[in-house]
């Protein structure tokens, strides 16, 4: 392991609690609305447009479109769902922002800091450059770049997003390694050739709902990042 | 002027004193092998060729390169020039990497630490993402993210790379700022709608070389980032 360079991260779930964070939010700008429904469904909702958004990109049916743009449709298409209907577009296009919002894992800043004393950087996320740069100084991340699906102009699991992450540092996929708290980001990483860690967040869909294993193949698992740093001699 | 919500920066000659720590890093690596020429005039013939080789891929000539690999072409130019064709490949390769070490101005790490309190900061430079990354942890510069030429895949002064600077962070160009040493990024940067800082370095070329006033229209005008940091009330 001692090629490795660079780690890249999976963000959402990953690094950070999008679950909690989204209920918290939605409430906070709804209830005040006289809007009453089930938050943390609501959160999950939403979620569940992620996928099928961003497979209108990866196949070319759309052209490559920033996260926010996709969140803020997803949000659309939930609050209609619910026939909610009379949000106005100043709550939606603040609440569209709560995605900048999220609070991280405790072990994360922490993490972080330990395993910069070894290795380069970066988020490799399907979220923006302006999500990335928010949730770090929201959460005090450290990163050395933002890379991800913006840079790449697709998203992951596309191979194209974990090989330019690993090429703007100058470094071949095997040089490179993907952290992330989800089996399938792991293995599509792995597909490219990157070396890969698995980070166990066993609530990210609420208690006992997140994967507690990788279901493929890994170089590394661990139960948080300072878990990782240990494992890596960070 | 509270509408701008970020800076973006030029590097090379801006923040970092390249041409002190290219003669240097020329007569480390060159030396030892015997070579003596004016290290100063070799640091200039390598910027020399800076411009004429990003014209190719601003004109399309030649596709999209890291700067690293112009660098190299560059290098062997003048090392051809000089007669010099005794230098090994592994020298070469290593002496190429001196654009990654370059120190800043004594001004640039605590400035941008002033200037971060109140506005996102990234590079706008035409250096490779790996190359910002090597000089912010060589500096202790702190950026919100890497932008500039790699994530636009073109060259300053194109408009296109101050265009998808001010994207990435979600702005729009009037809330942008450019901040550079040089007129001619900053009227490239105003033309493509960017507000403008022009920083003095009138030793960017040995001393009384530089700048020392802008010959373009700038919306602002410092002796330094701290006195940048100043005016902006930052």
């Amino acid at each position: 392991m001692n090629m490795i360079g660079a780690l890249i991260f999976d963000v959402f779930g990953t690094l950070v609690d999008w679950r909690t964070s989204i209920a918290r939010e939605a409430r906070a700008h709804l209830a005040p609305l006289g809007i009453e429904v089930d938050w943390y469904g609501f959160a999950d909702a939403w979620r569940d447009q992620y996928q099928p958004a961003m497979e209108e990109v990866r196949t070319g049916r759309m052209p490559f479109s920033k996260l926010d743009r996709l969140h803020r449709r997803n949000l659309d298409v939930v609050l209609a769902d619910r026939g909610l209907d009379q949000v106005d577009e100043a709550t939606r296009a603040a609440l569209n922002l709560a995605w900048h919002r999220l609070d991280a894992w405790p072990d994360v800043a922490p993490g972080l800091l330990q395993l910069r004393t070894k290795f380069r950087l970066a988020p490799c996320s399907n979220g923006n450059i302006s999500l990335m740069v928010d949730l770090a100084r929201h959460n005090g991340f450290v990163w050395d770049a933002i890379l991800g699906a913006e840079v790449a102009a697709d998203y992951k699991p596309k191979a194209i997003v974990y090989l330019s992450a690993a090429n703007a540092f100058d470094l071949a996929p095997e040089e490179t390694m993907m952290v992330a708290a989800h089996s399938s980001d792991l293995a599509a990483a792995a597909s490219a050739g990157l070396r890969t860690a698995f980070i166990a967040r066993p609530d990210e869909f609420g208690p006992n709902t997140g994967e507690r294993s990788a279901s493929v193949p890994v170089d590394f698992s661990a139960a948080s990042l300072l878990d990782l740093a240990r494992l890596l001699q960070a």
